[in-house]
């Protein structure tokens, strides 16, 4: 194995959203060299390298010659395939994309062989930092060298990198819409019943906190309460009654009640 | 107001569950005097009083004789109200219950005009310690004095002391079961996803906080992330399609998607 995590590499970002931006700091952080930024608009990509990197920057798709071992695509979703079609890079180059959603392929095959995925499974705002040691990173790679150096570089960052083809990466994106997005919307359901009732979300927080302790700690399978797994019908339809004016809200009200019912049922 | 919440009381306590021994013990610790247990099984009741509080403890239900300010039924809700319709108390006793779902009247008028509510908005298991000053206690009163008095008992131990109404007590039960019920819930969904894949729910956890600091830092209406409220159809179509071999959960997505939809189109 020609690479270890102790290596440092150069690196192009391209792209100077929220992912670029903690990504590129948190590189540099652990000793690798930002050395060029890319951003269409090319304003923003100045600002980025000279405020931060004291990288060179441009908006040219022609980046055959910059010096980098790594060209780090951090766009948004639909922006990566035509990008990626339009780059040139130097020979032997790795480029990955970072988004949790695209297959390998959105990078095609004609531009290097050494195409991959980084994708940091993290939420990130401006001005906030992350503790990225506890942070996965998900790594693929077309060949062996992509994904010896990819790993090389998560390590570097994250005590959770791991290999992570692009079949399971499409479960982690379903599995984060119903953990994260949809568990988020049953936050806002609770906070329109409660300020209904003239009382507010902050009401429930406590209890929130709690129930996401306990679930983690005992896996969310073996926390489940309420009435459902109880399988208690007289609560379950005065709730789903007093939805009645909401029937959209009543109808899933009702459909996950029952789901948890046929879950626990065997 | 004759009650003020530095006034110490003499507390009975009826069942010896999860919410029985927080509670009893927090009380204590307030400076209250817990003077007597009540169980069906004496030796629990015995063991109860014994061991933490040095109370009376009994299996009766002529509790006339108890010289106590407040009689706290912390009973399962199904047990509520036939065990307040047997008991018999001293004369000006006040009663509460602890429930979440249970109304004012499963108290009955008969034995006492003062019945009330005090209800802890917390879930709690055994061993584990609770910050109560922190948890919202729902304070309900037939009368003002009951009202009062359980109030002031709720300030001795907690922060956030309010009144709240029967139907306001069920729409947070209502509340409760989307953000705490639901949204475990989808975290179990969501672990099924990925071991269906070879892989852990561990992988989702910093995400998961993340995305709850988020929430609840700016409102989970103004966090809500994902395919659905992007209106991005090509995803969602995507996801709903992976789930065929499920068709309840692909009704769930599906619902849940739209509800999303349709609650930030305007």
């Amino acid at each position: 194995m020609v690479y270890i995590s102790s290596v440092a590499y150069k690196i192009a970002i391209l792209g100077t959203g929220n992912v670029a931006w903690h990504l590129a700091k948190e590189l540099e952080n652990a000793g690798h060299l930002i050395a060029h930024v890319y951003a269409r608009d090319e304003a923003k990509a100045k600002k980025f390298a000279l405020d931060y990197f004291n990288a060179s920057y441009g908006n040219s798709l022609d980046l055959a010659h910059i010096e980098a071992d790594i060209f780090i695509l951090a766009v948004s979703d639909d922006a990566i395939e035509e990008l990626a079609s339009s780059l040139k890079l130097p020979q032997n180059a790795i480029i990955c994309h970072t988004s949790g959603s695209k297959p390998l392929s959105e990078l095609g095959y004609t531009i290097t062989e050494n195409i991959g995925v980084f994708y940091p499974l993290q939420t990130f705002s401006k001005g906030k930092s992350v503790n990225f040691s506890e942070i996965p990173i998900c790594i693929e790679g077309e060949n062996q060298t992509t994904i010896e150096v990819l790993k090389a570089l998560g390590e570097s960052i994250s005590h959770h990198t791991q290999e992570i083809s692009s079949q399971q990466r499409k479960a982690i994106h379903l599995a984060a819409v119903f953990a994260c997005n949809f568990a988020n919307h049953m936050f806002s359901v609770a906070a329109n019943i409660l300020e209904g009732k003239q009382m507010s979300f902050e009401i429930l927080k406590p209890l929130i906190v709690e129930t996401l302790n306990k679930s983690f700690e005992l896996d969310p399978r073996k926390a489940q309460t309420g009435p459902a797994i109880r399988e208690d019908l007289k609560t379950l339809d005065l709730q789903h009654a007093s939805l009645k004016e909401e029937p959209e809200l009543a109808e899933i009200y009702r459909l996950i009640s029952q789901h948890i019912i046929d879950s626990y049922s065997n």
